[in-house]
């Protein structure tokens, strides 16, 4: 660890080891979390919610990342812009975390008052020589993606988010994201770096000892296996899994559901990944019996067995859309030591809760999956924080989704770095 | 952020731009909340209580100021006297913050026995090589001003407390702190460094929008507005405040109370400011019907409206003093997000509760405008904290004071830095 | 403390006046902490348990020291060993702080699975070029001195450890902690640094002002006085225990129980004291009453008074050992200003509970004297943060080991830095 301690971020990025975890100081050192939230956080795409958290105009929604408090919010033109949550006065936060109905955006302190496109309409007492003009919120850069915010905190936003949004189209389309509401949003604070939470998730090699209710659903198989350790049950398994793989994209490719494998983890400074996974069983649903957890379907989807639609985005996002349901997450860094994961269902608009879902069988695979999650995620924190943490090799068949997101983040790292 | 953070505290303080917010780093740097309590409270007389928090001999008070800890006693001799509440043996905190009742100050690690004026009179075991003369408690620097208690950490204390203790004699002298009691005092945590609780208490723009309970005695205009911008409704309620001013100034001095602003707020080491000012409609109080809150004048008084006067004492102090009761508040630093706000009502030493006065009615006012102004000044140090912070400008109007212990609070710096 | 911050770690430790207290940054700075953390606890022998608490194979227990966490498992060859408790593959803390019974040490991650002999017997999916044997647990070392663990995170370790463990042989023999169970553990966290903790267990000096319960078996004068300060009382007083002294030696060394101090806190690596003191009253056990607190004897004792041995070793462990009961008590920094006191009472592993003891008789007195220590170790911890803190002197009658422990501090840092 003192030798780690005395090297550089520079030195630390360029020694990092292809297909083994990353060194400890970049899980534990509040030197390298700054920089990740300037050099990660600060010029990248990041993922704050989706365009039914402000359906309407007036609907405002403050998202916190890191010390950076955003607002989103719906104008009268029904445009979702985003500013920076200061005002331009004594600077104070102008609205809490979370969502409002607002006709401006009046600072609580000496209400100053902006208008929803940002521009300052009144402030008292400010004397002639005053420009209101110059003093309007400042804009943050935001996208909607059919439907799903990303903002970016630089002046200068990577211009290849158009070709995200461009192949995610026909993915995304079928699931009509801007006719969903939010049922439910979930909080959890992890505490581990925010790299622990996004690298549990690209991996599902810890599925089959911690996640009992997920894998009803899901197949671990689709993030890889060490095909010659298998026993015979497993081969079984294994070749049943690859003739669903074949057979589902087959009928769902023909059907207009475009479900092959796009794959720009760590080849593109806006990576992401996508393909549409079989689901188990029933096939419908990530839900404790694989059904349909919600009875209206979304879209135009008349087949109820879409399977999940799997969508990554670098470095702060995961997503599974459903036929019935939509199940979306981000994660916020709080510290070099804590991680929000936030986690919203969306059903479609028209559903009535108690009459078209159960808000109960909605949530419970991923709200368990999430807290054992988060347990994981703190082991491999506490780990990480021990001077005997050593960082060893991933898995080459089962981790090579995990190594993507470290070799991006390297990468990533190693182009910003001065 | 990345720019200021590389800035040294000279050179932020040099590039201060007068009449705007400071820069960030003030107020959310550790560096430079570790200056501010070496130069701002380790330099300058710092307000902590009243004489009547030790009203007899062997009454001790035990104040911490960040890392400070100090014990104020009144002595066999009536002397109020301030010692450092560190044994001279081992180092222990000897009294634990708060009031005790002593004959001797005893450390309870080993029973080190200090009197009253600091001597060690007793510590066993030591040997015959042990001089007691040598380990008497550290002396502070104390001064009461007409029953006002300020403390000084350093060496060598500004001497110019003597000329703000002499202008405000006259001033304080009818209302005979020395004769009153403390009533009440509240404790109360503001998640914000300590010069945005001062600037928040050095204006009243933000009062009308935030303040209901305080602005029912206190007039707001009392602290600046823009003449242009009023309506006729508003350049009515001027007019009368501005008339109510000068023949209540007239009565009261004609009557032997100084009255007229007192202000050297930022041209001096000392800097204070004082004004008698009218209260709204019966004129008494501080009270949610601006009567008396209390039966027993204090002092002298038989005017019962005598409005409130204000003095403020950079860097931590401001005080309401009426006919029938005083509000006194000290502000001291927890760490540079952190503030402790203490309050103490004092009464006439021989009002009885339930009888002269009822508590609630005493304390409403400002415990109600003590939280809303908790919840201001939470939000500013948010906002400080965003990395889109950027200091904006003062009202010229309503905000001229808050400039002036900005103006101060640079001054001092930029005097004491190498 | 401005010039003390500017000390390098070297320039204080050159500086330290023998007879006086540490001076603050040694209690205070999170520098000198890391320093005591890969220093002290890094390179010297920590005592963490006893072999009772894994009395079969199978047994384990994990241990946190600072960021380190220890795995403790007895072997199926009934060895007991020591390893880091981070997964060779993804650095997952495996094992939670506490015991457990284990067939082997499971990962609960991704399943990788150890033997309780630390060689890694099982990792799924890691292909064919994955070398199992070289990703076994990291060893750490181990020795159990009669019975009481001993761990060293050094590849090192000092060797004197032998020394100690042939001379403290025949003084542990007698109470055969082999074969006691842990029939309590509390773990108390002083809101002190862990140096405070330990000095306030070299002294009784402070016993009398604060220990009103353990003052009753324990003798304040066996750690020092000052003869010339006694008055008659106290002079009689010191001569009968003078007197009980002489005897008792005289007549445990006669039956077989080797009693007479060894003492090398100072001047040794693994500095530790060793001495059998008189219990006052009946003599028997450090109870309320002085008598045992249990009916099955330890050892082979037939005499019911053998006093209580008292065993300290340096960094961080002291112990008593009655011929009823253990009570034995270990530090473990947290960080610079929380130390967590680790407390077990041993019995016969055949006593039964409310049978053989009553549980809150066996507890008492140490479970009452820890907290009366913990805030004692507060107001110095408290002290020492004070600007004003100033090392004073120590007693050279009662404060003697208290020296010792800081002179041999103060030595292994000098040893140590470059």
């Amino acid at each position: 660890m003192s030798e780690q301690s005395r090297l550089s971020v520079k030195d630390l990025v360029a020694r990092r080891k292809a297909g083994y975890a990353l060194e400890a100081p970049f899980y534990t050192s509040p030197k390298i979390f700054r920089v990740d939230m300037d050099v990660i956080f600060g010029r990248h795409w990041i993922y704050v919610g989706v365009e039914p958290d402000v359906p309407e105009a007036g609907d405002a929604m403050a998202v916190n990342i890191g010390p950076s408090s955003i607002i989103i919010v719906r104008g009268d033109d029904e445009e979702v812009r985003a500013f920076h949550n200061v005002c331009r006065h004594r600077g104070a936060r102008i609205l809490p975390e979370g969502k409002a109905i607002i006709g401006n955006v009046v600072c609580p302190y000496h209400s100053w008052t902006y208008g929803l496109d940002g521009d300052l309409k009144f402030a008292e007492h400010m004397g002639p020589g005053f420009d209101p003009k110059c003093h309007g919120l400042k804009p943050v850069a935001l996208r909607s993606v059919s439907g799903l915010l990303f903002i970016c905190l630089s002046d200068n936003p990577p211009a290849d988010i158009d070709d995200m949004a461009a192949a995610m189209a026909p993915y995304l389309a079928p699931h009509d994201i801007r006719n969903t509401r939010v049922a439910f949003q979930s909080d959890l604070i992890e505490d581990g770096n925010w790299k622990l939470t996004m690298e549990n998730n690209r991996e599902c090699y810890h599925c089959a000892p911690n996640h009992p209710e997920l894998t009803i659903p899901l197949f671990a198989y689709g993030f890889g296996f060490a095909p010659d350790a298998l026993d015979e049950d497993g081969r079984r398994e294994a070749e049943r899994y690859a003739e669903l793989m074949r057979a589902s994209h087959a009928r769902w490719e023909a059907g207009g559901l475009p479900s092959r494998e796009i794959e720009h983890l760590a080849d593109r400074t806006t990576g992401f990944r996508t393909e549409r996974l079989p689901i188990d069983q029933s096939g419908e649903s990530q839900t404790m019996d694989t059904r349909a957890a919600c009875r209206l379907a979304l879209g135009g989807l008349t087949d109820k067995s879409v399977g999940g639609l799997s969508f990554w985005t670098q470095p702060n996002s995961w997503h599974h859309f459903m036929g019935d349901h939509i199940v979306t997450f981000s994660a916020i860094p709080i510290d070099e030591s804590h991680t929000l994961v936030r986690t919203k269902w969306l059903v479609h608009k028209d559903a009535v809760e108690g009459v078209d879902y159960d808000l109960q069988r909605l949530t419970e695979v991923w709200d368990a999956t999430n807290r054992q999650d988060a347990d994981l995620v703190a082991i491999g924190q506490q780990g990480a924080t021990d001077p005997a943490y050593e960082a060893g090799p991933y898995s080459p068949y089962t981790e090579g989704l995990v190594e993507k997101f470290a070799a991006w983040y390297i990468d990533r790292l190693a182009a910003s770095l001065p």
